[in-house]
């Protein structure tokens, strides 16, 4: 068999993965992608390192079991607490996290190298952001934050508004410089990094209250850069055109569909859901 | 070995059940208490019923095997979804649950008869509640609402102030009459029911924007009752004083003792809290 007519596997906890998915169709119209999300156990970002790294590899073995040629873990909680566990089980394939992507724009993008990076509280207490920041520009001076309600905000399709912007605020006010706080000072971040793929859809209530000079980045557009690129590298794009996208939940076909929309921007019919169990 | 000596075991699929837990502790002195939330695979809210239904008897079980003489299911979620299952699963034992309890002090509170639930998405769409009230008093009225941010709200420990007013007026505001509304019409509600057992703690929130003739009721206090009346009927009251109480979780201790104290009221030290797998 041909490897590299296989699909492309994406895993994420639940449904922000999405947005990694939806860039990585952008680049790769001509590739399989086939997504699983853990629904079911959904949030991972406030469980344990152990509970994760658990749940992460069941969930990647299903993907490598259905035959994948490439793992991509578009979910930052996951990457940043169980890449080199997933790199160790399945040592025959690819697997690409959001972390070091992100942490690469971040740090393309700010000037004074002061960047402040939100998440989840699992992520931001394991320090991986931080981390792959420093390696990439140890002189960088790097804020971290969990921002645990933007989650169950994104998924509840309330993105915008007064409400969105209070608790944007009430999150990130000691941290970043706000819209109308007087003069820009060279000491506060120049950048926020957007370390959870749910956090995108917030962005516009994000815009609306920090100063104009704060530059916003996420990892998946980074993210499908490095997939586009590693395939090259490795000669394992589609020999034919496919584009087929399937789609695995481990709870709740509707529900995925009716919020995966949300992060899809476009609606995510039922019949190409199936459910699985882990 | 005499039965009436074992624990009361109380089930949550996290911590919220905890205000059970305290209701319960303070009718019962003298009994024992192990309580298990399944905070790894938390919030069961958002889930399928099949999927419920699942961990909710491997939870069950749990407690069965190690020794209780009571189940109760602090959780309404869980008992919506599952009690039928646990009833059939533990016929040795009594299982009692908070949606029965609920419905019983929403109908004594109402004069009007018309009731307002709010709970998690999966209780208000499997209507467990409603058909509890229907049971008790057919002509009622019940409008039921799912608040799904209500619950990681209470978790991050934000209970009141403006925000957490804003977004309980949006999820009530054409359910219940506010206050500074004008005039008492009889057509509204005039209990509210928390279906849920995070929502105590955004009650003052919940007060401070609803009318003054709205009554708020849950369930905690009414199960409790219902527990301390099924012991005495089946003579199972706990012979010589114990009182120890005992925290089983799935996940994260750390942070089982820190959301806890939020729900309890009172600290909770990390050392009476066991990590379990189920």
């Amino acid at each position: 068999m041909n490897t590299a007519a296989l699909p492309i596997g994406i895993f994420d906890s639940g449904m922000g993965g999405l947005t990694v998915l939806k860039e990585l169709a952008q680049r790769l119209p001509h590739e399989d992608l086939l997504y699983l999300g853990d629904t079911a156990r959904l949030p991972y970002g406030t469980k344990g390192q152990e509970t994760i790294i658990r749940y992460t590899l069941k969930a990647a073995r299903k993907l490598v079991d259905m035959g994948v040629k490439m793992l991509v873990v578009a979910c930052n909680t996951a990457t940043a607490a169980a890449l080199p566990s997933l790199r160790a089980h399945f040592a025959a394939i690819p697997v690409l996290g959001v972390v070091e992507p992100g942490a690469q724009a971040a740090v393309a993008a700010s000037s004074n190298k002061h960047i402040a990076v939100i998440a989840t509280e699992a992520t931001i207490a394991g320090g991986a952001y931080q981390k792959a920041i420093a390696r990439l520009c140890p002189e960088a001076v790097i804020t971290g934050r969990a921002c645990t309600l933007f989650v169950p905000l994104a998924e509840e399709g309330w993105m915008d508004g007064p409400l969105v912007e209070g608790i944007a605020r009430r999150y990130l006010e000691d941290i970043l410089p706000l819209t109308g706080c007087g003069e820009k000072t060279h000491n506060e971040p120049d950048t926020l990094l957007l370390g959870c793929t749910h956090f995108p859809l917030l962005q516009d209530a994000m815009r609306n209250i920090l100063a104009p000079q704060v530059r916003i980045v996420d990892s998946a557009a980074t993210t499908a850069d490095c997939v586009a690129a590693e395939l090259r590298l490795r000669k394992m794009a589609r020999p034919t055109p496919g584009g087929e996208h399937r789609f695995l939940t481990t709870d709740n076909p509707a529900r995925f569909a009716r919020t995966g929309s949300l992060f899809l921007g476009q609606s995510l019919a039922e019949g190409r859901i199936s459910l699985v169990d882990l």
